[in-house]
């Protein structure tokens, strides 16, 4: 069987993506038995393209590359493609998966929810990185997907393609988990580690981050703690069975840890790191952001730079850490991929 | 469907699997779906019983802890049982997994290799924790699986249950592996921790060792490299497709480091650690097993105690670290239910 993906949105994930689709469509199909075609790719600002033969990945990758839009693919036969909705096109094209990889809006969850409700409804598996759809109505859409029969799959929403939801779904299997507890933000890990590694002050280190492009002109939902609660929030809902939003949650950032704290730290044998959580707790779950001193003697302690880690801790196998990218094109490409092939396993 | 398993060889493994299955029976069919019996267990040492209404796991346990044999399961009608030869016993038995957990030879692989082959000769499943078999006869197993529509699984034999394979059969999907390294031997890995935290010599730290039951009286095979060796063959063979043997390979152990190669080393800001690793090069696939002086930025640094722990280094997600349990009765004992588990998951 030949997969017929859509892609909704088309920056940087949805390029990592096809990068890898077009670059390793022989080595998927001789490793996996995996084999499938892009019959549409819709964005809001550089237009859509649908092919129910499979768009051609290297000319559209190309074309972006260019500054052209998708509604260039084909402009002589092409269908009026540039105003339309993506709800449309979700529901109109025959495709067996949707790959939803539109802006994370973190407060409404929208547009992205309305798009991965409507794929479900219409009969496609869904693949998402998307962050607000997942902390925000994850249990929804999970549940649509159920009742339609259809794959839901989030991989890329917690630490790109650093496995998380593939690696407790096989690699956990018959552990239960107490706590999952981590670096969940690349921006914050890496302002801490200037801030030790270079004694820069923190406003320094930021700056430092921005130039290089892990922080954004308004850091407010790195620094502040938000990016790594709502992460915090999905690992609680999907994999400790809590119904947590990420309003109720009280983030506590960085951006009061001076250099001086970072050195005293440092002198005492341990380390600032912003701390993700979730755990059980007399009956309750309980999931929180700050940052904390942690001893060496920890895991997560010798997670330096950009990076992210998450330590599992299991009733089985007591403590699992996992450390790898947390960002990236390639990376969180190969999230969506890793999802999609695991729907190809599954239904196989 | 209700799985019925058969057991060979019952050590600290087989107990531990037992208890888990005896413990979680009923989570694992609210959250897996999944049913199981134990038809037979057989052990050189320990006897046979042989029960394909499926045998009371709680008072087997029991039996084993207050000294007693296998034999002893039901002594009024049971089958004369005492002298079955296990190969007999896997032959005959109404099996759909057969877990081979018995004792690891080294240098000729048996008698695991012997069952694992019966086994998947007779229809059965086959999952081991052995590195005996996957370190000297992997390919021809897999291909004997592969040609009887059975799986062949080996979780445990690397790190006990932190996911290798699981994990690199689905968060990996899709990546290559360009390189393998790390921690793969607890005992090691703890002495040169109490050599460099407590100011230890290496002579004095293996005794604690010894003491604590982390080394064996004989430990050749833990501080000469030997067991990481075996282990570092088993990924190469089965993750980068080599067909390396242990004995093309000479391993370099720890018992030449000294405490103050240690402490030099930590002056200098690095830290000796016993490192595995295999990867490609120039089209050959290169192994070994040596003590090498990491940075402290190296993830692999900040293992201490007996833990192990693996990077791979993939072509689209660049470096991914795992670290856990390298051992440990319960630990081992999910590495066989997490393979259980997965042929449960790929058979529905």
């Amino acid at each position: 069987m030949k997969y017929r993906i859509g892609l909704v949105g088309c920056g940087v994930v949805g390029r990592g993506f096809l990068e890898i689709l077009a670059g390793k469509a022989e080595e998927l199909k001789a490793r996996h038995g995996f084999e499938a075609k892009v019959v549409a790719i819709t964005d809001k600002l550089k237009g859509t393209v649908i092919a129910p033969a499979g768009i051609d990945l290297k000319k559209t990758l190309k074309l972006l590359e260019t500054g052209q839009t998708l509604n260039d693919y084909a402009p002589a036969k092409s269908r009026k493609t540039a105003a339309l909705d993506p709800l449309d096109v979700i529901a109109e094209i025959d495709a067996d998966i949707i790959a939803e990889i539109t802006y994370t809006d973190i407060k409404t969850g929208e547009p992205a929810t309305s798009y991965i409700r409507k794929a479900l409804q219409t009969g496609k598996h869904v693949v998402t990185s998307n962050k607000g759809p997942a902390a925000l109505h994850y249990r929804e859409l999970a549940e649509l997907a159920k009742k339609k029969k259809r794959h839901f799959r989030i991989e890329g929403t917690v630490m790109s393609g650093t496995p998380v939801f593939t690696l407790c779904e096989r690699g956990f299997a018959g552990n239960r988990i107490r706590e999952i507890k981590g670096i969940l933000n690349g921006t914050t890990n890496f302002i801490l580690s200037q801030m030790e590694m270079e004694g820069m002050e923190y406003a320094e280190a930021l700056t430092l981050a921005q130039k290089l492009g892990y922080a954004e002109a308004d850091p407010t939902a790195d620094v502040e703690g938000y990016d790594a609660l709502a992460k915090v929030v999905i690992l609680s809902n999907v994999l400790l069975g809590g119904s947590l939003k990420p309003a109720q949650i009280q983030p506590q950032g960085i951006s009061s840890i001076t250099k001086q704290m970072v050195l005293d730290a440092k002198a005492e044998g341990s380390r600032y790191k912003l701390v993700a959580f979730t755990r059980r707790e007399g009956g309750k779950i309980l999931a929180g952001v700050s940052p904390q001193k942690l001893p060496l003697s920890d895991p997560l302690t010798g997670v330096m730079g950009a990076q992210n880690a998450l330590t599992f801790d299991l009733d089985l196998l007591g403590k699992v850490t996992i450390q790898g990218p947390g960002a990236g094109k390639l990376a969180t490409g190969q999230a969506i991929l890793q999802d999609v092939l695991a729907i190809h396993h599954d239904l196989g």
